[in-house]
């Protein structure tokens, strides 16, 4: 991982085989971002994806493997008692340009993704809801 | 609806059963928001969704009802003849990771939806076009 | 293709038959946009997507034809050997609401197309890489 800093915005480079959700954490946890949110693009070899299920309260997920383009990645970043939070849904494309989508669990880069993380000038926290079972964004 | 100013960023959590485009359209209004752009994810109960023709300059539409993650929501704020204007177009992704595209019409959360909505500096306006029946972005 | 500024935020209309790339990177070489991030919304009559194969460091490619929304188009802009690069991926939605995601290499708008540029503080650049065949962003 690369990254350089213009004003408040992040521009991250992640390399093959770096994980995107570990990769942000540690980004965020090493530069203090404790409010922010971010967008990107790039290519995946490896991918869960989540689907929340409101009558269990439970994730399903499926992992996809093969080549995939990230063609919208979109999150926020907070903290959940302390510690850095990453909130990320994602669309991908496969080489039939069919489109996945989800709640981002982790995935593997492929080639090379491109991060643009704004931070914001406010620390952003969640806190536990146990009618919905989510860590809810705290406004 | 909770939200929470930071600098001109917005935070913004919707709750079950609230609709999208009703509640952004209230803040803005509340706010006095008239030119801005948002990204948003969450998860969705009943969603409708258009289609532009435009030979006809009319929007197709289809209802869907299930459990759909919002992957991908994405639009800009505006005003019509004085009057608040969302323009949003979204990505969802149902319970087999499959993405359903188009303009947003409405939508109702099902557990959540946060949205970060960056308030511009300036007003931002919409005028009635008569070549396509839209209402086009004035700039 | 009409603009205005607003602080650093450029709010871009494309017209029908304009192609997207082309524009973009006209705008950014007039307005000397050396780094920023773009997001846009809007409809499409033509567009071309591509699909990274990492083992022959080539772009597969497929040509898209009819009426579809563009529901996420996402971004960045830089340069390399002092020429503009835009860096796009897109997904559309077609009459079915069925989605459609890749790199975007162009596409012709149908109707119009509001794109949001924010212009970035410093110039960013992108170097060829051998390993992997791409053009990665210089951070």
């Amino acid at each position: 991982m690369k990254f350089k800093k213009i004003g408040s915005t992040y521009l991250i480079r992640l390399e093959k085989d770096e994980r995107i959700i570990e990769r942000l954490s540690g980004l965020c946890e090493k530069e203090k971002i404790k409010g922010g949110y971010f967008f990107g693009l790039g290519a995946l070899s490896e991918l869960e994806l989540g689907h929340f299920n409101l009558a269990t309260q439970k994730y399903s997920s499926k992992k996809f493997s093969g080549e995939y383009e990230v063609v919208s990645l979109n999150g926020n970043v907070s903290s959940l008692d302390g510690r850095i939070y990453i909130h990320a849904h994602i669309v991908v494309g496969d080489s039939e340009f069919q489109s996945w989508s989800g709640h981002l669990k982790e995935a593997t880069v492929s080639a090379t993704c491109e991060i643009y993380l704004i931070k914001l000038d406010e620390d952003v926290r969640r806190k536990r809801d146990e009618k919905t079972g989510l860590n809810l964004l705290d406004v």
